[in-house]
């Protein structure tokens, strides 16, 4: 019997006091090995969220977590490393776009995701949507592809962070998940166990984030850059727009499609804009390049077909068939019934409950509610208007991608709801709210 | 599947908004159901503790707890009845004297009591120190013994507020014992469940209770009483001192044998008077007497020897050694060892750090650490002076009952540490801090 008790670092955490290193990481190893029971954890973690934790204490919760399980150390890829990791929105396919555009720059991308949950599937979902593509990477098979290719995108093994794994099903079960430094700890420990050259945060802000205002997403991408810092990591974040979806594909297949139309050049708008913006602040970190510099080679790298061309590479390297770049309807899976969507309305587009488009996409069947559902790649949403566009009662302006013509009617009503119109002209949201620089 | 999903109760505590009624007995049902997670109890019980709980949340927490089990109902017992309960401290055998001086002045006292954790027994602890007495009454044995002899205390049934049970053992493993909502429900759950014409509450304060200071008692007493009053039951609530022991004895036969000096009237001081008070005021409130007839009466029920008697006649009727009000040594278990205590310092006792004293009895084994310890009924402490008493280096204050003499010197060592003198005199603290009325 250890003479140690858990229930007093909960004590002094529930008195508003602060706990040391050692109490933090004591609680954190306790709870690992089943010492900690799911109770007290619980109680923990409500003390947590509603105390609040110092900078230092969520360091220590960090570290903790990290401390549980393996770290990933690449060998020396040949360039400078780079991860990205987005707090998560709807339609958003910016790491597709992101990752095949630094590495045409000449950066490693070594992203490892976890797959969370939420209505719309996460990145390892949306490549999996491409036949015959598997994520489940060893790390000699992830350092030897990002040497090839330069950018690889695989599931992080169950043994990196595994605190984290079983906090955040914790805290999804005890309604303990809207804390910032808890939010914080949770997505820097599975960055910081993984060593790169620069960590890049795509912190999402509006009504299809979990942060509904640009002041909170700022708490946020500055509760994990102190973080980095501590770790003397180097870290950017950029709070962004999540007020409306970030491209006009919601869904696995659709967005693959989208990232396709985009890394041909085919298309501008939000999605482009924003993967640009990171690959190009990656490479100015990185490569010591100019704002201006850094911005002009991301583009030429979409222009000259040679990001389009490493996207092929990673899919090929990952077993799927590369023939998606070429023409991705010809390789994805395409839903069994497809619905346009009409305008029930005239005026200008001034918001959109983002979220709600997003639940309407999981609802066809995209996203999964409990760990371990099964997703249909091919079902979802595309729309194209953006706020400040103006919508004609009677004109197209989407389809909806479904299994039944029942559930697509569904989604084409919360679709339309979640869209509010207005007579006069409306300012499009900003796409970047800002930058925030880890060694600040 | 429910569509009810219990973490909204959980997060609407948690955002520090209030529940409605039917919000709280769900979470309560669910809980005793099994469909509510002791991790998520506890995240509800974290954020009770540190969001508050109103008086109309309270009630709903207390009737979902009481609604959990079953209820008693006694058949006429031929006088009022009256239920007592202390919120516990050292050397409180305040139940043991109340009880059988009550029934003598015509009150019917029906106690049912749990075997609550504790550095020192509890009452049943106490009464079973008596050879061959037993608290596992029935309802009809209780109820016959109350209409022979005026008095019963019997352990409650498993059956009686299983919530309160569960909720407490769940708030003893996660650090949120200490809120003043949630103890006023559970103590009054178990008092609410029981149908009785009078509750009285002895709410400690000092430094062998609970609350600390008369101030926090106080808040205590009227969250009780509030409870009382939403149940349309008449309760009074008294805040009593325990910045020292209330008696000599701590410890389970030695409890009982002071109970007996006190009721043979052989003894004045302030267990005898509180006892008193609390018979008179339960006297004043049930058959109408006025404050000076009814105190004049419950000293009188000790001076005739009535008192006494109904004491033998209820151990008896448990089927005790009823010879133990005769010669309580002849019949109670003498500890192996006593050794005398002497004072280690000249000057008058200026405070007592009684929960100090409390654990080094129950480091005698008077006590019990776990649900389901064996205690030891014959060990313990008495401890004469009082504050405002002078002591001499030297003199004899008191004796150790002990299994060995290597545990009795750490209790010496310990109960002389746990008294602080001063040179100039010092003011006795008073008794009774106060009476609260519950239909104010």
């Amino acid at each position: 019997m250890s003479l140690w008790d858990p229930r007093a670092v909960v004590a002094t955490k529930r008195d508003g006091k602060a706990l040391d290193a050692g109490e933090v990481a004591a609680f954190v190893e306790g709870y690992t090995r089943g010492e900690v029971t799911d109770a007290l954890a619980a109680a923990f973690l409500m003390a947590c969220l509603l105390r609040g934790l110092d900078p230092d204490e969520t360091l220590a919760l960090t570290r903790a977590m990290v401390a549980s399980g393996d770290t990933v150390r690449f060998a020396d890829l040949g360039a400078p490393t780079v991860d990205k990791h987005s707090t998560g929105g709807v339609s958003d396919g910016v790491t597709l776009v992101f990752a095949p555009i630094a590495a045409a720059m000449g950066l490693a991308v070594a992203k490892l995701s976890g797959r969370g949950l939420g209505h719309t599937g996460g990145t390892l979902d949306k490549l999996e949507s491409i036949p015959g593509l598997r994520t489940d990477l060893s790390p000699q098979e992830i350092e030897r592809q990002v040497a090839d290719v330069g950018c690889a995108v695989a599931a992080q093994s169950p043994s990196l962070v595994p605190a984290d794994g079983a906090l955040y099903a914790l805290r999804d079960a005890t309604a303990t998940v809207p804390s910032v430094p808890l939010i914080a700890a949770s997505v820097m420990s599975k960055k910081l166990a993984v060593e790169t050259d620069l960590i890049l945060l795509d912190v999402k802000a509006g009504s299809g984030a979990f942060m509904k205002t640009p002041e909170e997403a700022a708490a946020l991408a500055r509760a994990c850059l102190d973080l980095a810092r501590g770790w003397d990591r180097r870290a950017v974040a950029a709070v962004t727009d999540m007020s409306q979806p970030l491209g006009d594909a919601v869904g696995n297949a659709l967005e693959v499609a989208e990232a396709m139309t985009v890394l041909r050049g085919d298309v501008g708008g939000r999605l482009r804009e924003l993967a640009l913006a990171f690959a190009a602040r990656a490479a100015g970190e990185l490569l010591g390049l100019s704002p201006g510099e850094a911005a002009a080679r991301a583009a030429r790298a979409i222009d000259s077909g040679e990001a389009l061309e490493r996207f092929r590479r990673m899919v090929e390297a990952q077993g799927g068939d590369g023939r998606v770049v070429d023409d991705a309807w010809a390789i994805l899976p395409r839903a069994k019934a497809i619905f346009p969507l009409t305008s029930d309305r005239d005026g200008v587009l001034a918001s959109v409950d983002a979220e709600r488009i997003g639940l309407a996409s999981g609802a066809l069947g995209a996203g999964r509610i409990r760990k371990g559902d099964a997703i249909d790649p091919a079902v979802g949403i595309v729309l194209h208007p953006k706020v400040g566009d103006r919508l004609e009662a009677g004109a197209r302006v989407g389809e909806i991608h479904a299994g039944t013509e029942a559930s697509a009617a569904g989604a084409a009503a919360d679709v339309l709801a979640a869209l509010t119109v207005t007579e006069g002209p409306v300012e499009p949201p900003p796409l970047v709210h800002g930058w925030l620089d880890g060694l600040d």
